[in-house]
């Protein structure tokens, strides 16, 4: 850490200068009294879907993180370290992928940047607390591209619908995320539950500033790139009415499957995403209000049982220990979204011709993802990036400067003396 | 609980699905290329609208309530499952009372469906602590129709002026959550202070973070359904400055009506957003930026004022115990508002004829409110609805799945022990 | 603080209703039906900016100084006080200063009062903990005349160009908060490190609030005022990539200048948002993306090393404490900018006439701070508004009603008794 780090974060933005030096310039389209207000118009759209899906990366993936009872400051510090990174190289990748010379950039370019950078975070999620600052920039560094490249070939050249982008962002994410995690898979920290893999009350309320802000927002990352008219309507009003169903059945379940009938914050906190997730490939389609709440509905239930069934099954059985639980939250719903798109195609809501389009490009996502993190995964097992000892993984105090306050704890009217983190 | 709540849940989404499949559609005005640019940039207005009255309504109402020490989850997680519910409910029993038949939705819609659900979390804000999911939920499904019947009564029939809705939505929400209140009175938790009814440190901070949503966005709240133009404008300009002018008064009567002088954080959280619920009937009128002061400044006086002197009395003579105050936020500001509404009326900001009108208004919110709210409470009575006992009341370990962290407390240089949730 | 602060209080308010009585009417040019929609374009447009801009003065502004372990109530509730007051100081004095006679407000002039607002605050960082809310109250009201008198200088009269007014705004509130906290030095405070003057772990995610907001929404801020256009567009472009250079550069150098090459959650939380404050004279300059990156680069590393090397020296040699490192944050990197604006001018990006403006605004900029600072700290020095003694600083318990939690830590295996706020 001592030097590796500042070396590679100074690098890395010494590139990104000299490359939007070389490939980035303005948009000319804007001159004053130039611009018809039709223009104008769509530039406002633009900042407000800008703004929300701003929140939604910086402020709600970074606190829905912040549930581990030591690692809030790298939750949230380190998530906004790979989004600033993910911006600049989000923007690069994908300007010089499609255009192949210097480009201009505009604001549709920079929420598709914040789009790269969500699915880095999505992955972040799976790794969370067991790799190091320098890990991270690595994997922001080698994800994007490959992010890029299947995002440029489900939409350019398989012209698929993917409108939330449910299975470029989420599942790609998830899948991505999920196979790092197993070539990085450490028996030490699953021997029994590291002691540190929890929460403590208020970092669990934290959690769910990011939850809700990303509940609250997710019509506009579902319709922010919709085209104007009815397409973007009906993914707000769709996105929407899913998400609400989602937290119905979300709670349902995860009272469900507890054994005396509590609710787990874990769920609540996770799986009331799951609507958004899920409507996202056919969030602009005509599915009908009733139909997103389905779609919704199914996505819940979906992620609490993933949780609770499929979470122990992967960490045991698969040797991929998934922190955050992306997979429920990101990976199953996104399934359930490509299956419901192709439910609605086979229906007629949308052109049949589509529905072996939408197969490829699930297969696609699934498959670059999972090439792409195995990979990724490979590079990042080298023993030179500082990864933390297995004692000190979801520690904050390995990379921060952190005033421990110790104290008492009183369990079972037994004093016994344990450190926490305040 | 271990049955009740996810059977009482499942039915409800699964009711609002084939409801939603029976009479919601979508609006078929927005065809790209057709719709005029007037149209698109009513839309957006009402999106920007929808966000900020999303925020208060899901993260403003739900923090807000994060006060108590030990019932963050239950706070900011039943408020996200009723607000789910009450959005899709809402829009629902008011689409069929406007239309009698099948209905298209728009944006607006759904914003109107934010303000039914926001009648209910302020109600909410009165049994705090005190009851059960499933009963959250019945009553949920409950008073969103009596509150549709007195909207459209109040809007429709008398056409009153209600443009922030004070009377529609506060003083209902308000007087309809005391009459609950009431009926479900137990005197075992008045008997002395609730050793879990108070906050801690940290919970007043987590709770800033809703009182300064509301604060912000307030002005969106008043001005959402606004005509456009001028109307919209002044509500805007009106709120911004009655919710400036009550922080003062409220801040200085905090300080005032306290024997040493120090501010409560109970007044700061609430009574600094009286100034927006008592400016909402005469939002749009052209009271002038001054006038709006004027009622803004004796709103935060009145609510502190009612912290202070009017809760124990109603607690303990009127026998309704009212946990987060919201008499006192929603209720007396909102009467401050009615009776602006009629001097502005009768100064001549607006016509004459409206003065019975307003007055009317308000005697029908209060009636429905307290009718509607008494006859919940009866039903909310029965005792199968798993109503927690009193030793168990604002305890989050009821319902969730809590680690508690206890630890030893030190009081006056005495060992004691004691739990609190960390 | 008994009864000072009410009446204080109580008279402001007052007189702001008297002067709004006197000097404020609504604007007359939004009639329904009578305003083209480019109007309304313009209206919606300068909504989101304001929201934007609210959320950073009260929610941004507010959190940020929650860092502090005990005196979270007083950041968030002290800074919702001046906010309130300042929005209606600056929009009267800016009001009047500007039409000499009764004006008419519309949302631009709500947004310039958030801006005068935002430099009480950045000054009310300096002193942070250390003066009554008396004396905020006081510094409120002298501080904004200056500010617009000054703003009016450099905008007015020398017509220089500082669009995301890094001079008028955070050079001006940094160096008028820094002379304040000069007159106000008091050497009990810098004997050893004060015991309150700490963050604990949860304050500092509390800060990181209200930094994410601050660094999401400083686009709005700096283009906010800007041309329709490619001068607004630019803004926005150019406030996003630096901010985004700028937290990579934090990172590097906050892991840098540590023994350990850890990262300092100070840094973190201040530096990272220097990028915005640097770009800001020149944003809407066609600085290209590249040229506002380097910006936020130098920003980056200039303010952690400001935290790092010159706070010390600020706090010992020139007794000048600064509680939350303003000059860090704002001063210096508002000089960076007002350096990188006049290198912009040299370089032919503007007009080489505007490079003499430039310097002038700038020089006039600090010496009206640096006077209007020491004026209102001598003021500010009347041993008469209740100043808390030097081993209550930093506490909330002073002013507001705080339930301690006293609990025991153990430090190196060694029980001590120690008071702390939970």
């Amino acid at each position: 850490m001592r030097f590796k780090f500042p070396f590679v974060a100074i690098c890395l933005q010494l590139s990104m200068i000299i490359l939007f030096g070389l490939f980035v310039g303005y948009e000319n389209k804007w001159q004053y009294y130039a611009i018809p207000y039709e223009s104008w118009v769509f530039f406002i759209s633009l900042l407000w879907d800008i703004g929300n899906i701003h929140v939604m990366t910086f402020l709600g993936f970074g606190f829905l993180m912040t549930f581990l009872k030591k690692y809030g400051f790298s939750s949230v510090g380190i998530n906004l370290l790979i989004a600033a990174l993910g911006l600049q190289w989000g923007t690069l990748i994908r300007g010089i992928l499609h255009h192949r010379q210097k480009f201009y950039i505009g604001i549709k370019n920079m929420i598709n940047a914040d789009f790269s950078t969500a699915t880095v975070l999505i992955s972040f999620g799976a790794v969370l607390g067991k790799i190091s600052p320098v890990q991270m920039l690595i994997m922001t560094t080698l994800e994007i591209p490959v992010f890029a490249a299947n995002e440029y070939l489900v939409g350019e050249i398989l012209k698929a619908t993917d409108i939330g982008a449910s299975m470029t962002i989420h599942a790609f994410g998830a899948y991505f995320g999920l196979a790092v995690a197993g070539v990085l898979y450490r028996p030490g920290l699953r021997r029994r539950r590291h002691d540190n893999e929890k929460s403590v009350y208020h970092s669990d309320l934290f959690a769910m500033i990011g939850t809700l802000f990303l509940w609250m927002f997710w019509p506009s990352f579902n319709s922010a790139v919709a085209d104007t008219g009815d397409h973007q309507y009906r993914a707000i009003v769709n996105t929407y009415f899913s998400l609400a169903a989602c937290v119905l059945t979300a709670f349902a379940f995860s009272s469900l499957v507890e054994q005396r009938g509590k609710l787990d914050m874990v769920h609540i906190q996770n799986a009331t995403l799951a609507g958004g997730v899920a409507v996202g490939t056919c969030a602009d389609m005509a599915i009908q209000p009733y139909g997103a709440m389905v779609i919704g509905s199914i996505a819940g239930i979906v992620s609490v049982l993933g949780f609770k069934f499929l979470t122990p099954i992967f960490a045991i059985k698969l040797r991929i220990h998934d922190t955050c639980g992306i997979h429920n939250l990101h990976g199953l719903p996104a399934v359930v979204g490509s299956i419901a798109s192709i439910v609605a195609v086979a229906l007629g809501v949308a052109d049949k011709t589509t529905m072996a389009k939408q197969a490829a490009a699930l297969g696609t996502s699934l498959g670059m993802a999972i090439v792409g993190g195995l990979l990724t995964g490979l590079i990042l097992k080298i023993p030179i990036w500082g990864q933390p000892p297995d004692q000190n993984c979801y520690d904050d105090s390995v990379y921060w400067e952190v005033q421990y306050t110790c104290f008492v704890h009183l369990k079972a009217r037994i004093l016994s003396k344990s450190c926490a983190v305040m």
